[in-house]
């Protein structure tokens, strides 16, 4: 497949960047039950093989689980300090979990597990997040096996349909919109600041 | 009125992340009225004087006008790069608009628009934001009233009931949650990270 006209843009962003490590951490907008939005960090893992599909990680423990099920359109805000430029990719998610059926993305899961740091890794383990902290909670388990990730393990993907990306370098600044037709087809239009 | 509990770690995050222009750059999430989120990055203006609420700017023009009229509840999304923490604070936004009837908010909208950079002010008199640019848009117009804001130039606040403080530098890490009860009161507990 050829990638989505966004890609290189996106490429180019991450490249510049790439002397900061937190310029693959961006915010991720979902919205709870009650109809209230939620926002917090992620750390941006790649993109699945062949498709333009982002990768995340998450633990089915997060809160976020029950808000995605609930309404999986989900949208990203990603500054990038160094070139002064913000992408908003907004798109379905999908959690994939230990009982995927579908092989190729339970292969992703389990690559992306195998992949992570040793640190990242053990969060799995942790007792769960966002729970009263007791004083006995258990922060150095035994670490998880590394090849087979546990059940609470989740693959994150955001499969985008809408992106608008903002240069505030620009004199005044640049501004374009990419939509994604039902066709599969992207649209560039280029958009006031 | 005393300050709210978390307005001390928030202080401390400010000021020690002051180096970087950005640490004042912030993610809101909102939610459009066909109910997916929306997500952005703005800009951190201080506090409404003897309160807790946040102070941001926004264009009468923008599309979370809609989106707040719709759904009041945010959340912001701050992430501190140097001392590695994290503040999600949810609670409801309010447009501070040109027909305000409060004499007090009214001000602070006039204080805000004269304390902006020319730079920024401009932008308030720009062809509308996200409409297809046109090549003789004019983005060098004449510089507004520095004194009287236009029409079109809203002061945004935040009134924060829910913050969640991630500090990930501890060992394992911290993170607390404080909650703001119907008396006004706050209170705080320590959560797993």
């Amino acid at each position: 497949m050829s990638l989505a006209p966004w890609r290189s843009s996106l490429a180019r962003a991450l490249h510049r960047n790439r002397s900061l490590v937190y310029a693959r951490y961006l915010q991720l907008a979902t919205v709870r039950p009650d109809g209230r939005p939620a926002n917090r960090t992620i750390v941006f893992r790649g993109f699945l093989e062949d498709s333009d599909q982002l990768e995340f990680i998450t633990d089915d423990r997060s809160e976020k689980i029950v808000q995605i099920q609930h309404q999986p359109c989900g949208e990203i805000c990603w500054y990038f300090p160094i070139t002064r430029e913000q992408f908003r990719i907004a798109g379905l998610l999908s959690l994939i979990a230990a009982d995927e059926p579908n092989e190729t993305l339970r292969k992703a899961r389990q690559t992306m597990w195998q992949n992570l740091s040793d640190a990242a890794r053990l969060q799995f383990v942790w007792p769960p997040s966002g729970e009263v902290r007791s004083p006995n909670a258990n922060f150095s388990p035994n670490p998880p096996d590394a090849i087979e990730p546990p059940c609470n393990f989740c693959l994150l993907l955001l499969d985008p349909t809408q992106v608008d990306h903002l240069e505030l370098r620009g004199d005044p600044q640049n501004r374009y919109k990419y939509d994604k037709a039902e066709d599969g087809e992207w649209h560039k239009i280029e958009v006031n600041p």
